[in-house]
Parts: C-alpha cells; structure tokens; sequence
C-alpha cells in the first residue's frame, strides 16, 4: 500500500513538502519569508512593476489522471502559469501553491508534482514560497499564483493592438488540441504518452523566455498568450484593442506531425490551428518594420518557429480568414469556454 | 429557473463579475492593471515588504452549504484570508480569486459571493485584481490569493517568540466550535442561522485591524491568527520560536453564549476555547512591560476583549495548563488537521 495522506496527516506532509522544496528548489532573490508563516514575505525590487496571475488545473475537467504522471502534471500547472507572466514580458519570482487533495492520494505523486513545479521554476530562479493544502471529497485540483516583475514602462499588454500591425504566432498551435484527441481515440492498451503531440498536451511549452525578450526590446505592440485558442485568444485581444484582423490560411503554421495526426482522425488541420487547444503560444502584433527584428530576436533564443499570420485591421472587420482560393470568409471568436455545452 | 453558468457562460460571467466589483469595489492604490490581462499589475511603494498568502474554502469540507447564504459564505472565505495578512501586521491591499463553480451555480449566488468579498475588502480600500473561473464537477471552492503590504521592519512573525513574554489572546476563541456543533445538532425545521455562536462560525470576524496596529506600535514579539485553534496555533508558535507556553485555566476568556452554548450541547467549555475552531483572533506574545500598552492599544480600537492567559516557558516543557485546583497539566497541541481520521 502506498503512503497517502491520511497516514501521514497536513502537517506530516506540508514537513515533506517543505523538505523537498528547500532540496531541489532553488532560492528566489528578495524573499523575506517563504513557506511557514501565516503569509509569506518578499522585497520588491526598484524599478519594477509586480505581474501576478493565478490559474486552476482540474481533475478529469483539464486533465486526464490515467494519461498524465504526476510530474507531468506539476510541470504542465506551473507552465500554464509562467505563460502567462510571459506573456506580459514578466519573469516569474515567486508561487503559491494550492492543493485539494483526496484522502487516498499517494504522498509520492504530490511530491512528484512539487518536482514538475520546480522543474518549471527553477530555469527563472523562481521559488515556491507559500500555498495550502486541503482535502478535496471528489478530484484533485491544483491552483497556482504566480509573482513576476517587470520593468517599470516593459509591460506589454492585450489591448494594445494598432490597425495596420503585423501578427505574429509563436510555435504550432493545435497541437495540444490533437493530442488530446489521439490519447481520447486510443484504445485501452495503447500507450501514446511519446507521441509528440500528446507531449504537446500533457507537458505544453510556456513561450515566458521568448516574451520577456520581446518586452526587454520594446518591438511589441501586444501581446497574449493563447491558452483558448488561437482564434479565441485573437479575439480577446481584437476585442480589448478595439480592432480586428484577417489571417492567410496559407500563413498558419501547421507542423507534418500535425498535418498526420489530421489524416489520422479525419480532422481538418486548420480547425485544430485555429480552434480550442492548450498550447501556450505567443501572439505577437507589431508595426510591420518590426517583424524582422522580432523574427531575428526569437530565432536568436531556440528553433521554434515564429510565424507572420496575417495583419490587424478595423474593429468593424471582424476577424476574417484569406483562404487559399482568394475568398475571405469572416471566423467566429469560438475560444474556450468552460462553461459552454 | 434561476440564471446558471451553463446559461451565461464563462465570458459572460466574467463580464458580469468584473461589473460588478468595479461598480460595488473600491479601486485599490497603485494598480496599473486590473482584471482583464494574462496577469493583474501593480506598482509597490517604496519602503514596503510584500505578503501574500492563500487559501482554499471547499463545499462540504470548510462550510456546509444548507447552513450559510454566499454572501456570507464569500464574507468568511474572504475574512480568513484578511486574518492571515493581519496576524504579519499587514495591510491587505489586492486580492485574487480562483473559484471552482458547478455548471448549476445560480450567477445570483456568484454575485453575492463577490458582494461578501468585497464587503470585506472595501474596508481595507483593497481590491480583487484577478482571479480564475473553472467548472468543478463535485462541489464548490474558493480558493483567494491575499497580497498585503507591511512597513520594512515592522512585520511580525511565530517564530520570535521570548521566554518570559506573556501570551495574549483577542476575543473568544471556540465559539465558532460551538457553533459549528449548533448546527450539526439543529432539528430540520430549525434556524439557527441568528445565533452569535452560528454567527461567529459562518462570518468570523478577523482581528487585522488589531494586528496592523499592534505591529505598528512594534510592542510584540511573536503574533499567530487562530486558525487551527488556540492550543493548534499556540503549539505552532511554540514551535516555530523554540519555546514552551504555561496557560492558566481561569483566565482563558469564556464568553456567556459559550458557557449555555456548552451546557445546551452538554461539552467542556474549556475543550471549545482550546481546541479546533475557526475564529481568527490573534495570539500575541510580549514582553510582560508592553501587555498594558497592547490592552490600551487594542481597546482603543474597539470593545474585543484581550485576556492575558500565560507565559512564554521552555520548549522542554511544552504547552502546559494550570487548573483552578493549582495542578498543572501538559497538553497536547491537538490543532486542524485536514487529513486526520
């Protein structure tokens, strides 16, 4: 039998916790006061604004417990989080942690997932200084702040899109989106947990290096990270600009692993570019001239395709989509809605 | 049918929370960003430190839902969190909510739950920056992120307790024991929803006002919020700052409502003021010169007791208590344990 938290109890186990975190963290600068306090206690640093985001992972609603490990699983919670402080152009200080744990959960999987947290922290030099623990009847939940800073005039937000800007797509979105599809299709003794993009979707890659360097450069004129889609997040931040966009089929990144998984499920590609998928990319608008030097800037960092999609246009436009044969059709904002059907 | 999240949505509800906390809210100080971006941003004052704590109210397993309306049930998620960054001396100033909703969660019980937020933090001129909304297939949670600041130099920690300090106690610890026990022991028919005992465990009253000014005044050595109970926190305390505590029976604080309550539901009442109970008053060590100043200090601020019930002694003797009949008795530091049994 697995040691689980009923036998080692709260306290017992915030102990292990802490142990584990003071041994394979690292120690973030300024921190006053970490884990053990009624709250935890930092130092801001001049010149710096502070970035503080929170977001909740959800047994069986944003994850599948049978084809995730728990480490992939802390991995992919923190990152969810960081993308979004990178998307502000912020690098990550400090996280609380928040459990609902059940009664039977194995003390080895919460201390798997501390390591997925700090495996995602560490790299930033960003620590975990505080959270909660509590017992949750029915499915594990993980809700995770996280603290960034960022210069004072480096914020870059998502309503501050111009008419006549570029747009720029980090990565490949969709991919997430089918490999949750592949691991849903896959029959009781397959094991897809190698295929690249169920990788894409159990443990996602944050774009927080990319956009801290975007920010650090001032090329950008807004910035969102695409958590609902690439057309979701488009939307959201068409809306909170107060523009619209047309987007060229023929633009859109689609990677060959993406194009075969497509065949496979009788899916059109560009449904999964465009549609619902957890891939923490970056959409990136700029004035045209700075497409390049954004493009030089991020190849400069890792491999990872940047994409110019299309270009901001009037707000009355909509957002609307250049297909191959000419024609432009206008593209509902369908983003991720937890609550809809 | 009363309007559900199924019906609006998760934008639609976000749009309906954002008016409502910028129509019933307070604009906090020194926000540059609010809700709406990948991350909420804020611009620290100069000789500040920052506090951030978190905590997490779940549906059947920190409240019983038959037994508190959502405003109050938003009133108390948001009090414990205020106790926390008031027992470090501090001033709440940003708050972020993460809640789990069902998909039947009528928007008129999301809305008054905000309204018991923000009743709770208008006070303060603190205000909700953030926040997360996810579907939760078996039950609610509140899950709010506290950030407070505190003057460099003035925050005060468990772990400082001194040998010889006396021990302070605000208010009457175990009520909301007793209330809990009320409710637990109510026919169907009955409402005890009036009763100070019901009313202390649905909307405890937290003591950050009291604590802010104790630490300004800098006339304490250690301070802990009673959240797991007295003799729990106390033994926290104790542990954190390497000592022992004596308490004396006869001077623990027992209020009138405790001692019916207690008969009525034929308990100790002393078991009630020492053990679990969710009250939020604040343990406060001093030197013994400095316990007038506090008493003075904190009945300028309002009519709460504050009851001295002992010393600070080594940690070899742990957490003792004198009875009336002059015999001392050790005690075990028998705090909340959410995985216990």
């Amino acid at each position: 039998m697995p040691e689980t938290l009923a036998d080692v109890g709260e306290f017992g186990l915030i102990d292990r916790i802490n142990k584990l975190v003071q041994r394979e963290g690292v120690e973030a600068p300024r921190l006053s006061l970490g884990i053990g306090d009624d709250a935890a206690c930092f130092r801001p640093q001049d010149g710096y604004e502070l970035l503080i985001t929170c977001d909740c992972v959800v047994e069986g609603r944003h994850y599948l417990p049978k084809h995730i490990d728990p480490q992939d699983l802390g991995r992919r919670s923190m990152a969810l989080n960081i993308s979004d402080i990178g998307a502000m152009g912020g690098q990550p200080l400090y996280a609380l942690i928040s459990l609902g744990l059940k009664n039977d959960t194995p003390i080895a999987d919460v201390e798997a997932m501390y390591l997925g947290f700090l495996s995602e922290l560490n790299p930033f030099e960003a620590s975990i200084i505080g959270g909660n623990l509590t017992k949750s009847g029915n499915g594990l939940f993980i809700d995770i702040t996280l603290i960034g800073e960022v210069e004072i005039g480096k914020m870059i937000r998502r309503s501050t899109a111009k008419k006549g800007d570029a747009i720029l797509i980090t990565g490949y979105p969709g991919q997430a989106a089918l490999g949750l599809e592949l691991l849903l299709h896959a029959g009781a003794d397959e094991d897809w947990s190698d295929h690249p993009l169920v990788r894409a979707y159990n443990t996602p890659t944050h774009r927080a290096w990319e956009g801290r360097a975007v920010a650090q450069a001032g090329y950008a004129t807004a910035m969102i990270d695409t958590s609902d889609g690439l057309l979701g997040d488009l939307g959201h931040l068409c809306e909170e600009s107060g523009v619209g966009a047309l987007l060229i089929q023929e633009k859109l990144p689609v990677s060959d692993d993406l194009i075969e998984a497509s065949e496979q499920l009788d899916k059109d590609p560009y449904h999964a570019v465009l549609g619902e998928s957890d891939d923490y990319e970056l959409i990136i608008t700029c004035e045209p001239e700075n497409v390049g030097r954004i493009r030089d800037l991020l190849n400069s960092l890792n491999k990872n395709p940047v994409s110019e999609v299309g270009t901001v246009t009037d707000a009355s436009d909509g957002i609307r989509l250049t297909l191959p044969d000419g024609t432009t059709q206008a593209m509902a904002s369908s983003g991720w809605d937890h609550f809809a059907k």
